[in-house]
């Protein structure tokens, strides 16, 4: 058996079935191998950060890695703000890179080019295999990386002349065994226990995988029970939200607003979340929203059972099961008049499918999403993980492909839209169910704000102007139909709320543009 | 003066200014200190690969660095394929990156990475600077490594409080300097002329600063004078051609034809030229073209003067200047019939104008253009230097901001087009004379060549549809004018050598689509 095959067929062994990819030379033989293992589902993207992001959303959403087939450094290159992403948010990946054969490097040939000096700062697990009949085993040792727990990027290199020669039959081959999560620590329970009995003021920050219905629901109860308050990470992988679901606060994304949540608290428990940190640093502001004197405490970091560990503490608590109903399900009255970022959050609130998964990258548009959409029925939510931006569509495209029966909704804002646009057309060829909004402000809004934020002068004309993607209007709808997505363009809230409707209500992706009220904010 | 103030002057006085960006945050002091330095201009790209990939084509046109402006791992992360295309075409570019004030790193922001490692793969210089008293030295010596000779890329980190604090006042600054290219060694020289003297079959091989006019002249002469076959690199970063300019040909992509060119050469001289290589290996393929028992002298290498080594070698051989006359002005006749790729390069050779800037990405459609191209007034051709698809359309972005008064040609093949799409907004805004020509035939063409040529079997189904870019089909005049650029689509000959002519007699940008006919190669 070739080295492709019998790499393909080692990923399909270890759970991994499905591959984003954007292949060149150096990858034609996995490329042919394809036919040669059905079980393997190649989709095709038109630029690696789609694949990569995909591969992050097929992950967050099927909880087992997806593969990427990435051509050398500069395709790996272009597929690295998404794979940021993945890393934070602990998205089981497998990069499969493509390289020169072994024997072609020496001569430097124009591609050639330092992958692992690209690959080190996404990847916690690399290898570039050297030797055919290691291939497979390299292949069991990136899957398991990748599968964890924690999850994780796994980039393993394979250069053209392993994936061409003899790499043994699998027959022999030992089975794939995944890893399972550790418990947490006796004495980080007691010690939680005992902070929440203290009388102190106590938070408990959530996050990883415990934003899961299991883990909510003995963090809601652990928090009721102690007179906690309940917060989760800003930008969660994977939020399950909604009617129903208990519903949890996030950290706010503005150091002042987090410091505003966390004030006077004197003790803080993570539970699979990392210690609360602004987002930038600004001049004379604190760096972390933790104030002074409050202790922090770990319960449960990567990898460890988090919802399992507040199961133990609610009972160590005699938490009571039945405290702390859900909020009733609840939806904003369809919007009506100008087209504002707040109409269109009351749309997606009265219009928000049951099993929905939104990928949420609507940024400064976004602010009153989390309000609308709180009582509607119960759904998925993906955030921005790593703030590189680009992530929403590529996200989406990726989580519908792992949840074929569930309505995807892409909330995405104009400048980060232009990242990785290229998305729209995997989603018209897979035929994924992606309604993709594309606000559009005609501004990197969000930098407007941080222009003033940093301290800088308020920023002249010139600096004005790189914030301003108006200077030509960008027309969505184009776009979309350019890459085979049918499109509309909404100018009014009522506009706005009927498309949207129409596009929730048929299969297939459609994109909606909110031309937003520039008048207002 | 704060320190990005600091930075923008040190930048115009080392003769930078125009700086490609895509600012974040951690940029936000830069941006805001642009009202301070009206010196350097600032382009906003919508996706920081045509940041990089335009600051390449201004270097190549403008022969002095552009900057760009990035944000943090991530947004040099989207930069890098098109800075290995600069690092391969030895441009000067200098990249400024944002990074997290010093004291946030520590709290592992979740936009933080390593930023080092994903910067030294395509950087011959790098610095993190770490103090704002030392930032305008640090760009002096970015400035340095970039300028060269040979031109590189340099990337300086600017964490945010760096930008943001006190950096002194610039007046006792040191000027900067530029460094020159050094005289080829007496030695090489020497070689050179023994192996041309010895009446053994012998071939130059020119390539960076040495296809331009005065560099060709003299490669043409020694040529004449030696009976050597004079050939350059495949993808020379810019190439001046055309009428009444020393004809060069390229040496082939494909090995075969490359090992042809060569084939009984004894002697083989290199004039900043790298050793030929194969750009991908295949089972069986020799990695190189050199024939066994060729010997490679190096005349000239980077940085050296390569023309003027190849003037003194003309002087010892005796050589005429008036031998080798450049071959007459010639056009094809306008083409008719089905849209082929030789119809559109004939309409291309048809049309071109005096002083074109041709960004070269056509790939595969794109072997006739040199034969028909060949004779039409003199013109720059600037070629895909590291082969990181996704170059055209930037590099003709880049090309256009540093030659206002010329019109670019840009020639992009489909799935390269789709790479950096976001180019064409940037082009509008700015009002760039460049006429984008895209090939639509529906398919990564060269893919379907390369999987059989690297023995692959041929390829089923399932992988000949990872090279299918048809379902669905592409509409880039939609894409365009989603970007504010007019556009059209051309089905015939006839079409499209009339689209062209009329978009090439008009300023501004313009998009011409040739969709090709599918039954025909």
């Amino acid at each position: 058996m070739k080295g492709a095959q019998r790499l393909i067929r080692t990923l399909v062994e270890g759970g991994v079935d499905v591959c984003f990819m954007n292949p060149g030379t150096s990858e034609m033989h996995f490329v042919a191998a394809l036919d040669d293992v059905p079980e393997m589902r190649a989709v095709l993207g038109l630029f690696e950060g789609v694949a990569t992001g995909a591969a992050d959303g097929y992950g967050r959403m099927a909880r087992r890695p997806a593969a990427t087939l990435l051509h050398l450094g500069p395709g790996l290159g272009n597929g690295i703000a998404n794979l940021h992403n993945a890393r934070r948010a602990r998205t089981p990946v497998v990069n499969v890179v493509g390289d020169h054969a072994r024997r072609h490097l020496p001569f430097d040939p124009p591609l050639a080019s330092d992958i692992e000096s690209l690959a080190r700062p996404v990847s916690a697990w690399y290898r570039a295999s050297s030797d055919p009949r290691d291939l497979a085993a390299d292949a069991l040792e990136a899957l398991s990386a990748a599968w964890g727990p924690p999850g994780a990027v796994a980039t393993l290199v394979v250069p053209a002349d392993v994936s061409w020669e003899e790499a043994g039959e699998d027959d022999a081959a030992p089975a794939f065994v995944r890893g399972s999560p550790r418990s947490a620590a006796e004495t980080a329970l007691s010690r939680a226990a005992k902070a929440l009995r203290s009388g102190e003021p106590a938070a408990l920050l959530i996050g990883g995988s415990v934003t899961r219905r299991r883990g909510l629901v003995a963090a809601g109860q652990v928090a009721c029970a102690a007179g906690a308050k309940l917060l989760c990470e800003t930008f969660p992988a994977r939020l399950e939200r909604g009617a129903g679901l208990p519903e949890v606060e996030r950290l706010g994304y503005l150091a002042e607003f987090a410091l505003a949540q966390l004030e006077g608290t004197r003790h803080l428990i993570l539970v699979d979340a990392p210690a609360p940190v602004s987002f930038f640093a600004y001049p004379g502001v604190r760096g972390t929203p933790v104030p002074d004197g409050c202790e922090v405490h770990l319960l449960a970091g990567a990898g460890d059972d988090g919802p399992a560990a507040l199961e133990a503490l609610a009972d160590m608590l005699g938490a009571d099961a039945t405290t702390s109903p859900p909020p009733p399900p609840w939806r904003p009255a369809r919007p009506t008049g100008p087209l504002t970022s707040q109409a269109v959050a009351a749309a997606v609130g009265a219009l928000l499918p049951e099993g929905a998964v939104v990928s949420d990258e609507a940024n400064t548009a976004g602010i009153f999403l989390p309000g609308a959409t709180a009582g509607a029925p119960a759904h998925d939510w993906l955030c921005l993980t790593g703030g590189a931006i680009g992530q929403g569509m590529p996200l989406a495209t990726g989580a519908a492909v792992a949840c074929p029966g569930r309505p995807v909704l892409c909330l995405e804002a104009d400048g980060s839209a232009m990242y990785t646009i290229q998305s729209l057309w995997t989603q018209a060829r897979e035929g994924l169910d992606v309604t993709t909004v594309v606000y559009n402000n005609g501004a990197y809004k969000i930098l407007e704000m941080e222009l003033q934020r940093v301290g800088a002068e308020a920023g002249g004309p010139r600096a004005q102007e790189m914030l301003d993607l108006a200077r030509p209007d960008l027309d969505f709808a184009a776009l979309a139909r350019g890459m085979g997505v049918p499109a509309s363009r909404a100018r009014t809230a009522e506009e706005f709320t009927d498309h949207l409707e129409a596009a929730l209500s048929q299969e297939g992706p459609v994109l909606v543009e909110a031309v937003l009220d520039r008048s207002q904010w």
